[in-house]
């Protein structure tokens, strides 16, 4: 893109001026001092129809434009992340796109999304069944973690750790969101998620698959590390503050604790999923 | 608290009836069908004065109260809060405290914070110099590190894994604030917060003790197992897309690359600093 400079400076300017402009004409109150203004608040608008998910964010929509098996309805994109994107012809694509204005993703999106001047609405990724589960030696099995921060940054740590799938349950599993999938920058288009109806039916077809299940407990009587054996291993992880369900804990092969010196014995989930990935990603080498 | 339910059950229930019947009132637009309807959402209140910081959340609490360093200034907290923490008198602490209703702390938080019910507003913790750091094996530093639920994660898994301390820049560091506290999850009273001027000074003052300094770098040199030595590690983050600075990665002592398989090869920051502090830990047991 070597005309970047050339189309993209003086528009840019007009465009900041506009935004400039708007913007403090709809914050500046009457009697209000001309110096610093907060930027307004937009509440998120309406959720998107038909069951699209709204996708946003450089390294998201990056990776959902280069997902073949993601289905995309229409995308809204500023000048400046067009450009960032690469996307210097954006009339190429087989769906609606709009160069427009940050505001009118900020009314879509709420201005709290980091949405980076880009959002996609596009139809959720089709979960698997067990079954499709290929010859990976890693996966990692969510006994109802819904948190769409830490189930995105699972995401991104088992994708970054190889894992070839993310097993979830189909009641209070994590439904594909704007959140969800920024938090996963990106790793959402890279990974196979599984959906199952029974959690422990699934870890016995695992079993019988050659994997080890792993239930990570802060009372765990087993370390980690000293746990592992075989050639597959799935790290099952539970919510935090409820951990793993009864019947998951009877049912996996050891359950585990990492080993934490400190005065706390809990981590965050998605941080004590990439400790356990990483460790198990060693053992497994 | 052997009185809990002959005190709790009738009242909660009154609580229960007058809540349910504020919330409908309030939520009930004329001619909106009598079924289904979705809590209210509240925005956050006015910022606390006097740079008092509001913490939230039963773990978080907990930890305040039982920190004799926490200045508190006063509690609202909901009669099943106060149960769940043991709170059977309220009238023997040296700070006001209000016995409220949940929409009460929802006015104040915002009704996407999760309070549990219990909210204290009190002064921030101050920051000691780095001369205070004691004689603590592992350390953690922050090279602009700021988002809040990543650096209270951090918080709340050194901690776990026991590092002395967090050192971070007095300018782009993080700010003591609710949604760090909650992220912290009651770590936040039990780790010296270090604030240092120039953080290439400091690095150059934790060799003199005796520190390896290593830089987190998804394009480092080594992997980072193999360049762990010597008695002391600190361990060096940068905040994601930017990473560390440049100044910061010509004066650690190694620029290191977490093992990463996959097809993406970085972490969320604060799961990179997890996987970092249980590799550190293990290497110097």
């Amino acid at each position: 893109m070597t005309d970047d400079k050339k189309s993209g400076t003086p528009k840019d300017q007009h465009y900041a001026r506009l935004r400039r402009a708007h913007r403090d004409q709809k914050a500046g109150a009457p009697g209000q001092p001309s110096g610093f203004r907060p930027r307004p608040q937009t509440p998120p608008g309406e959720a998107p129809s038909d069951g699209l998910v709204r996708l946003y964010g450089l390294h998201t929509v990056r990776a959902a434009l280069d997902n073949p098996r993601r289905k995309i309805a229409r995308m809204l994109v500023t000048r400046n992340a067009a450009e960032r994107l690469g996307l210097s012809d954006l009339s190429g694509f087989p769906f609606s796109t709009d160069l427009v204005e940050p505001k009118e993703i900020d009314r879509i999106t709420g201005s709290d999304a980091v949405h980076q001047g880009v959002l996609l609405e596009a139809r959720p990724l089709t979960p698997k069944p067990l079954e499709a589960l290929g010859d990976t030696r890693l996966v990692v099995v969510l006994d109802q973690v819904t948190d769409p921060h830490n189930v995105g940054a699972i995401i991104r740590s088992a994708v970054a750790f190889d894992a070839g799938a993310l097993v979830t349950t189909s009641r209070h599993s994590p439904t594909e969101s704007g959140v969800l999938a920024k938090s996963a920058s990106g790793a959402l288009e890279h990974i196979d998620m599984i959906e199952v109806r029974n959690l422990s039916d699934a870890l016995g077809k695992l079993h019988d698959a050659g994997f080890q299940t792993i239930g990570l407990d802060s009372e765990g009587p087993a370390e980690m590390e000293t746990a592992f054996s075989g050639e597959r291993i799935a790290l099952v992880l539970g919510a935090e503050g409820k951990g793993l369900r009864q019947k998951t804990r009877e049912t996996v092969s050891a359950l585990v604790r990492l080993d934490m010196p400190g005065a706390i014995h809990s981590l965050n989930v998605s941080n004590a999923a990439a400790v356990a990935m990483y460790a198990a990603r060693k053992y497994l080498k």
